[in-house]
């Protein structure tokens, strides 16, 4: 019989399943509420029903894609912000007990699930090493080199978000100072809009997860002060796409998450920006890429974790 | 007979060269006067000259470390910003020609060079990944990944000195704004302690490449102003290797070059910098260690680019 993988991706609102086969056709498809705002517990209740619910069909390894920084080798999830009592959970362990064990799991960051997505049946497609950057409520990132995924030495590999692009600046979540999550992202949008008399005044009353395209919507009345915002966007962006390409030298970087639906507002000043400060920019060949999955990227990622995972450890 | 690697490090001022077995073995040794200040075809003769030299031992493959941005797919040499008339200059072909042909030849960028040394034999040794920097005239690098030097799509990765750490910052050499090498590198003490009256006036007549060192005398003998900078050079490198870990997580970063022997003075802040920007910075187990191997990690590096070069595409 032909393995079967199970990809499922933990949102903050569904829970997402997906099975394809080994030749990457998917088969069934299910989503169910995470509840993942009621704590670690529920969710993972949810996630053992899930789960179940699938297997009627036969399949040989489940792949978990996780907001949060996962070790993947123990197991564990090291933190998730937007989940209560995460701190070093033994996910993997927890989740086997609840599904009485015999199928093989594994678990990886979402982002880094969202850029295996794009890299193998997205707009990375074909090349050899790629960095996605998934604009959401923060910076997300994954490496694939050489065909790979790198995830590091503890898992820890891609967090784009915190990197520095200026020392002295703005304090992000994760409590340094200037990291270009604090740029670029929803909660970087939300600061700025906030820090803005005018915007805050037309923007008042907006939720923040609809702020961005809010203010898509005005930079595209040509409202100027939404327009610049955009512009400082896309500049912060390039920035941070100059320093991964210095340092990686990829051929393709790809953009995507929620945010990216503003791309001809800030895609120019982030190729201005990235060009200006790559050396031998003009050598590389550099492909910036808008992502072409959607939210289909992190749960075709978790599907190739499955089956990667299978390869390598068994 | 057992196979025999010879690496050869340019240098501004020498060839440098090495045999090594493939037993790691050193076998013989030899320098002589570079004179790369006088172009790239004096040089390249003063290279044959120099290979045939020590080709009256029986060499499977040479491997040269080149101060300067190397294709080493196409053996060419990108730019070299010490050596005149190098853009795009046909390495390993114009090598070929003047030696007459018949040993493998492998190019690679010196950093990278300095890094796969520090990795084999050096303070990288038993680690599985790591990430060197390089403090001298500029801000080199070179990135091991899994076992290997990872050198990107186009030869250019570890281009580590041209991240951007400060957007509006200070102008590199490159042309852009805020580069790290602005910040850390010989080049960068010069900048700083020309604006800085007290130590300009202190250190008056220095030349530039013993300014570094005196500056570290001052700083050594309490004067709170080299104090200062020393700190301030030790926060940005810290900034620079947290970018590195966050994006790599890498176990081990190695900090070599000639600024290195102002260790004590910079290392502190640079730890601190390091930790408070890194995401699960206790979780990592990071290590950041000075380079033990000097002057010989470079041209070790190249006796290495020799032995894979062969290994790889023969």
């Amino acid at each position: 019989m032909k393995r079967r993988f199970l990809g499922i991706d933990i949102g903050g609102t569904n829970l997402r399943g997906k099975i394809i086969t080994e030749q990457g056709d998917s088969l069934d498809e299910k989503k169910i509420p995470s509840e993942a705002n009621m704590g670690i517990f529920r969710l993972m209740e949810n996630l053992a029903g899930f789960i179940k619910n699938f297997t009627a069909e036969k399949i040989s390894a489940v792949g978990i894609a996780i907001p949060g920084i996962v070790d993947t080798k123990r197991g564990t999830l090291v933190q998730a912000p937007n989940i209560a009592n995460t701190k070093n959970f033994p996910f993997t362990e927890a989740l086997f007990e609840r599904i009485g064990g015999a199928i093989p799991l594994f678990i990886e960051n979402d982002a880094a699930c969202a850029a295996l997505g794009e890299y193998r049946v997205g707009a990375g497609r074909g090349t050899n090493s790629m960095v996605m950057i998934t604009l959401g409520t923060g910076f997300g990132g994954g490496i694939i080199l050489d065909g790979k995924l790198w995830r590091g030495e503890n898992g820890f590999a891609g967090e784009l978000g915190h990197m520095t692009i200026n020392p002295s600046g703005h304090l992000c979540n994760s409590g340094s100072r200037g990291c270009v999550e604090a740029y670029v992202s929803q909660v970087a949008i939300k600061r700025i809009v906030r820090e803005n008399q005018e915007l805050r005044e037309k923007l008042s009353g907006t939720e923040e997860s609809a702020l961005p395209e809010r203010l898509a919507e005005l930079a595209r009345k040509k409202d100027r002060a939404a327009i610049s915002i955009w512009n400082d966007f896309g500049s912060n962006l390039g920035v941070a796409i100059s320093i991964l390409v210095n340092v990686l030298d990829v051929k393709t970087v790809v953009v995507g998450g929620g945010l990216s639906g503003a791309w001809e507002l800030f895609i120019g000043k982030a190729l201005e920006e990235t060009e200006k400060r790559c050396i031998g920019a003009e050598a590389r060949g550099l492909q910036i890429q808008r992502a072409v999955l959607g939210d289909d990227a992190g749960v075709l990622g978790a599907c190739y974790i499955a089956e990667i995972g299978l390869v390598e450890r068994f």
